[in-house]
């Protein structure tokens, strides 16, 4: 294997908002040139798939500014700080869904965005669900739909899910209990 | 259904690097109430599935600055200013790994990181691949390798596949040819 790594000579977080923390690093590259690094700098997130005894997957549907559009996804959302990725996953089925889980499985991690965040989503299987009431944060709006796991897997090869971590999660939901 | 839609009404630009543009939008939500949303405008990108003969597919291995590690992928970049995304595809995948497709087939679209940023990344399924010289951009180092598409979805579900773009072209791969 050939040498890839890169070498941060200089660290510097260029922009520090609300959600996004934005890095420019000076760095050596593995032919001894420097160059830089811009990246986001994430806390992590979880995705859930919440499913119901009769079979159905919660899903929500809610408005995505980045992409101005609304996006159906599987229930997700960003690790609090201290937080573990399973208590975040409890928390955030139970905000959005209003569905309180007592079985939760840790299906995979990947990175949604590795060109340019450190992001890692926890993917979860969420079971055992009891309904009670979605708390949403002030600033977040979204309804919950149900769907068949077939229809979703259908969706998925009809280019009807445009969501990264919700393709994954169908996929996987797919070969553990398809 | 319900309405989700957020109204921007102040656009500010608060980063602008040579990657990452940043955004700070004040925004009026459903509710009437007015909050800020930050992301990060992106210019797109593609990712190749590029199959040879053999039925092997040409894999990438780099380092990746944001998550420091070594990253298994599929051949994949961003789009460059006026490019189309199938141009972008034949560049890319000729520059990463000296292979030059002549046949290229879109498969689907989707949204990597939908929370923070508005990168749509454009997968296709690369064929008739003839050999030439791989270009490389002065700031980027790589190894080409060659796997077998059963193995790869094998190391999807065994975790050992960490990339979303990787994990979601690997799946279709195997839905389309497997």
């Amino acid at each position: 294997m050939i040498k890839l790594k890169e070498e941060e000579i200089e660290g510097k977080i260029v922009y520090s908002g609300d959600l996004l923390e934005v890095h420019r690093d000076k760095v050596i590259l593995p032919n001894g040139n420097k160059s830089y690094r811009e990246w986001v700098n994430h806390p992590g997130a979880v995705c859930c798939i919440p499913i119901l005894p009769n079979g159905d997957i919660v899903m929500v549907r809610q408005y995505r500014y980045s992409v101005s559009n609304e996006v159906l996804e599987l229930p997700a959302g960003k690790i609090d700080k201290g937080e573990s990725p399973e208590d975040c996953a409890y928390r955030e089925l139970e905000e959005e869904t209003g569905y309180k889980a007592s079985n939760l499985q840790l299906l995979t991690k990947f990175y949604p965005a590795i060109g340019f965040a450190n992001e890692e989503m926890w993917l979860f299987i969420a079971k055992d669900l009891n309904k009670t009431i979605s708390k949403l944060d002030s600033d977040e709006f979204l309804e919950v739909l149900y769907f068949n796991l077939d229809d979703l897997v259908k969706m998925v090869w009809d280019n009807k899910i445009t969501d990264s971590k919700t393709i994954i999660g169908i996929l996987w939901a797919y070969k553990i209990l398809g």
